[in-house]
C-alpha cells in the first residue's frame, strides 16, 4: 500500500519540479546528477515493467531544489496582501477581503497531509518561533508550537503572566525589540487588549495576535471559517445563502465577534443569534451584518431562535455574567445537549464549539451526550488549528510556495 | 582513533543495508548512484591500500534509502504485542511477559550509542511529542524529552498542576482528544491514580504513563529492569536465581510495585524485603511473588533483612509517614550509608535507588558517603532513562525497526 | 538580488572546502559524486556563459563533508585554552587574557551570517542542552535557547524556583549528575552566588554559567564586549585607550564587575565611574584597573563624572538602594534620557545598557527618549547574545571548526 500510494506522488513530484524549474528531461536530470534513463524509468506507470521507485533521498533533493533555485516556484503574494511594508503581522481579522480569506485556506489544505502525519516538511528548517504567552492557554500554546515544528523550526515558549524583566518597569516596546533579536516569528497571547498590537509596532519579524483579552484572536477564526467550508462541503453545501445560529455568551466571546465579521464577507446568510438578555452579541456587529444584505435573528432562549440551522456554532457561558438572577430565570435552558439538539437542529446540522467546554454537570454549555453524533465537528475544529496555523506561518515567512516541493513521507504512523 | 572506530560501522552500514534492502553490490551501487568501484573501496578492511572511507552523505543517504523503502528492514512486531489495536498505549507493567521486557531491553540496547552521544538518528523527524506534566517532575519531563529529540523528534511541554482549560470544566477526554490532533506521542504525568489511563482512552495516538500518582510509572520499572540487568552481567550473574533486597517505603513507593511484578517474570528469586512496620510492601504482591515460585524473606531492619544481596534497591522513607513515635522508634536505622553497606552488604552488591534521594542530614535514604562507591549504580540507573524511554517512543511510533539504518557519527563530543 | 548574493559563495564555499580537505579538482568531484565538467560550471565567475548555479543539495553536502572527514578543518584549541581537562565550563571572566577574549568573539564574528538569519547550520543536529533556570529570567532563556537551536541543536527548558526533586532534599550535586545522563551542554542561572560551580563540579558535560545572583555572568560580560568592539569599529575607533563611562548602581551590577575585569585585560583606557555615594564600583575592582594600568576616575554626579565619553555604559539604580534619604538627595540626577546626553556625551559616545531598564516615568535608567538617537546601541547589544553564545557552545562542544563549512542559505525572511 505504501508503494502504490508513492507512485502518482513521485510522478506528480518529479513532473511539478520540472515545470516549476523549467527544465526538460535532460537539463533535470543533470540538475540532480542522476542518468536520464533513471529519471524515465521514475516517471514510468506503475504498471510498466521498466518502472522504477525512485529513491527517498533524489525527492529530498528535489525539496532542496525547488527552495532557493532563481527559477523555483515563485513566491506568493500572501504576505504582501496579509501584511503593509515593514509590518509583517496578523493582528486581526479586519484585513481580510473574501478573496484573501480563502487564498489563505487554500494553502491551509495544502498542509493537510503533513497536519494527518502523512507528510513531512523542512521547509522552515533552521528558524525559531518566540511563543510567548503572557497567560497561559496551553492548547493555544502547544497548537502554535506544533504547527511550527511541522513546518521544520523549532520553539522557544514563555509561559507565565509576565516576564521577569515586565516586573522590573520593563516596557513592551523594549521587551518586543529583545525578543526580534533572537527569533524569526513571534506568537503573543496577552490578557490586554492591544497590548499585542503594541508588541508588534516594535517589531519588523512576523507577530501573531494569540488572543488579547477581549480583543481578536484571528487564527481561531480562521479555523473557525475553514472548518465550516469543510464542514458545509462535507454535506454539500456552500457557505453563500447558508443558515448560521450562534448560541451562548455572544458579548464576551472574541471568537464569535471575529466570525462573524469573516462570515459578513460572504453573501446572503442568515444569522441566528441567541443569547440570554444581557449577553447579547454587540450591535455594531449586528449592524455590520445587516449593512453587508445578511439576515439577522435575534433570540433570547434555543427555542425561539435555532430552528434547523446549517451551522450551530455555540459557546459557553459562565453562570456569574447571567446577572443577579440569572441562574433561576435560565435554569439550563443553554444547554446544548442531545435533547436541545433533537428539537431545535436538522439531520445535517454542524455543531461548532471554540472549546474549552465546560463538561462539568450542569453547565450552559455543550453537553457530551453528543459526543458520538457525527455531526458534533469540534475536534474536526481544533484539529484544523495545525493547517491553519502552519499556512499563517508560512506565508508570514515567505515560505508558502515552498512547501509543495519540500515533502516527504513521514516514517511513523 | 575516529577513522579506527568509523571503519567497522561503515562496512556494518553497508552490509546491513544490502542485506536489510536485498540487494546485489551492482544494484546497491546503482540505487545509491555511486560506481560499484567506489562501494567495493569502502567495504574494504581498513588495513588494504585500496580502502577508501565512505563519504558522510552516503550514510545519511543509507539511512534514508532505509525508512520508507519497499524492501527495507520488516516492522517488528513489538508494538503489536505491546499494545492493543487502536490502543497504542503504555499505561502498566502488567502488559509484560519476560520475553516482551527482554526484547524491549534489546531494542533499548540498541539505543545505547545515541544515547551515548556517539551517533545521532533522525528517524523521527517532523514528529511531534507532546509532554504534559500535571504534576512538575523536571527530570522525567528531561529525560522523556531529551529522548524524543535524540530520535529526531520535535518536544512541546507543558508543566504546572493544571491546564487552565481544566479549570475551566474541561473533561480530561476533551483535553486528550484536542491535544492528539495536535501531537503524535503524549507522556502524562498526573497526581492522580488512573487519569493517565482515562486520557488515554480518548485517543488513538501513543500515550505513555509519566506516573499517575500512586499508580504506574511502567518506563521507570523498565530501566530499573534494564539497569539490573546490566550491573548483573557486569559482575558476572544472572537475574534467575538472584538475590534481590528492597529496603525503605515499600507501601507508598510505586516503582517497588513495579519491579517486583517484572521481577517476578524470572525464575527462582529472593526477595528480601525490609521496611518499618507500618510501611511494608503490600500483601497481594508478596504473594503475587511467592505464587511465581520465588522466595520472599520479610524484615523491619536491615540487620534482620540484608545480607549480601546482589542488588540492593533503596528508598526514601518520608519521616512523617513512620508513625507517631516513628522518629525515635526508628532513629537512623534506614540510612543506607557506608557503615551500613559495609555491615549488610557483599564486595559486588550492586546499590541501586529510583532518585531523588534525600541528602540532608540524618535522612533516612542512601547516603552520599557512598557516591565513589563503585557498586552504586544509581546514576547508571538514571542514565538508563535515555535508551529505554527511546525504545519506548520508537516502538510505539513504529520505527524501531528503522534505527540502526538511521545513524550517523555525532559531530559534538 | 538572491542570485547575485548566492554567487560569491557557491565559489567561496567551493573553494574553502577543496582547501580544507585538500583535494584537487578532481578528487573533489569524486568526492562529491559529480563530473568535474559540473564542478567548473559552478567555480565560474557568474559573468561567464558557462557559469551554473550550484544545487542546494551539493551545498549541503559539503557542509556534511566537511564534518568528520578525516582530513576536515582541524579542531581549534580554544575549548582547551577556555577550561581545564574534563571540566569544558564556561563559569566566569576570570579564565580571559586579552588574546583568549579575542579569539572568541572572532568565532562570534563567523556566526553573525546565522544570527542574522541569512544562513543556516545544522552543525549541532542530534545534540541536547538543558537551559536550567532556577530563577526566571525570560531573555536570557530564550537568548541561550534560540543560540543552540540555531546551532542545530534541541532545547529542554525548566523554568520556576526549584526542581521539584530539590524540594525533597535532592543535593545540587544529583540533580547536576542526573541531569548530565540526558543532555549535551547545560545552561544555569541560579539566584545564589557559587551555586553554578558547584553544579558544575558534578559532571563533565559543559556546564555555562547564565547568571548566579551577585557572581558571575560571563557571557554577558562577552557580548557586552563584543558590542564595543562593534561600536567602536563603527565609530573607527579602538578599544585601547578608549574612554568608557559606567553610570548607576555599580556596586550591585555583576555585569559592570565582570565588563571592569575584560576591558582591563586592554591598554591605556579611562574609566569614569559615577554612583550614588553608597552605590560605588568595589574597591578591589578599582584596584586592578588602576594595577593594570588604566586611568580610573570616581564620582557621584553625571556633571562630574562624565565627559564626552566614547562608550557610556549605564546601569539602572533601584530607589531602594539609594539609602534612607536616597529618594530626596538624588532626585533624578542618574537618568540617562536627551538632556543629559546632550550635556555630557560627545557625538560618537556610544550608549550601551545592560537591560531590562526601567521605562517607568522618572525611574534612575536609560530614558525612552533616546531611542532614535543612532547612539543608543541597546540593540544591538541584545542581539549580540545570539552570536556570542552561538560561539560559546561551539567552543564548548568542540565543533567551531566545522561551522563555516556546515552553512546553506536560510528559505525565510
Amino acid at each position: 500500500m505504501p508503494a502504490q500510494r508513492t507512485v502518482p506522488a513521485q510522478q506528480t513530484l518529479l513532473r511539478g519540479a520540472m515545470q516549476r524549474l523549467d527544465l526538460t528531461r535532460n537539463a533535470f536530470a543533470e540538475r540532480l546528477g542522476v542518468t536520464r534513463r533513471a529519471l524515465d524509468t521514475w516517471l514510468l506507470p506503475a504498471s510498466s515493467r521498466e518502472h522504477r521507485s525512485m529513491p527517498d533521498v533524489v525527492a529530498k533533493m528535489i525539496g532542496t531544489l525547488g527552495v532557493p533555485a532563481a527559477g523555483a516556484a515563485a513566491p506568493s503574494n500572501l504576505r504582501a496582501r496579509l501584511t503593509r511594508p515593514g509590518k509583517p503581522h496578523l493582528l486581526s481579522v479586519d484585513v481580510f477581503d473574501r478573496d484573501l480569506a480563502e487564498e489563505v485556506l487554500r494553502v491551509a489544505e495544502t498542509m493537510e497531509p503533513i497536519a494527518r502525519r502523512e507528510k513531512v516538511t523542512r521547509v522552515l528548517e533552521g528558524a525559531v518561533l518566540g511563543n510567548l504567552f503572557f497567560e497561559p492557554s496551553t492548547r493555544t500554546r502547544v497548537s502554535f508550537g506544533a504547527a511550527f515544528c511541522r513546518l521544520g523550526g523549532a520553539v522557544c515558549d514563555t509561559t507565565g503572566f509576565t516576564f521577569s524583566s515586565m516586573a522590573k518597569g520593563e516596557s513592551i516596546h523594549d521587551t518586543s525589540r529583545v525578543i526580534s533579536g533572537y527569533v524569526d516569528a513571534i506568537v503573543v497571547r496577552h490578557p490586554e487588549k492591544g497590548s499585542v498590537a503594541e508588541f508588534a509596532a516594535a517589531t519588523h519579524i512576523p507577530v501573531i495576535n494569540g488572543g488579547d483579552g477581549p480583543g481578536e484572536h484571528p487564527t481561531q477564526a480562521l479555523l473557525d471559517l475553514y472548518t465550516i467550508h469543510r464542514e458545509l462541503s462535507r454535506i454539500d453545501r456552500k457557505l453563500d445563502g447558508a443558515h448560521v445560529a450562534m448560541v451562548g455568551d455572544l458579548k464576551h466571546g472574541r471568537t464569535v465577534h471575529s466570525l462573524i465579521k469573516l462570515l459578513s464577507l460572504y453573501k446572503g446568510l442568515k444569522f441566528s443569534l441567541v443569547a440570554p438578555g444581557s449577553l447579547e452579541m454587540p450591535p455594531a456587529l449586528v449592524a455590520l451584518a445587516r449593512e453587508r444584505g445578511h439576515r439577522v435573528v435575534e433570540a433570547d432562549t434555543l427555542a425561539k431562535g435555532v430552528r434547523n440551522p446549517d451551522i450551530l456554532y455555540a459557546t459557553r457561558i459562565q453562570k456569574e455574567r447571567m446577572g443577579g438572577e440569572g441562574l433561576e430565570s435560565y435554569p439550563a435552558n443553554f444547554r446544548i445537549d442531545r435533547a436541545a439538539v433533537k428539537a431545535h437542529c436538522a439531520k445535517h446540522t454542524v455543531l461548532m464549539h471554540p472549546l474549552p467546554r465546560d463538561s462539568t454537570p450542569g453547565a450552559n454549555d455543550l453537553a457530551d451526550d453528543l459526543d458520538r453524533d457525527p455531526r458534533l465537528a469540534i475536534f474536526r475544529q481544533t484539529d484544523s488549528g495545525i493547517p491553519v496555523r502552519m499556512a499563517i506561518f508560512a506565508i508570514l515567512l515567505g515560505v508558502d510556495h515552498l512547501v509543495s516541493g519540500n515533502l516527504r513521507d513521514a516514517t511513523w504512523k
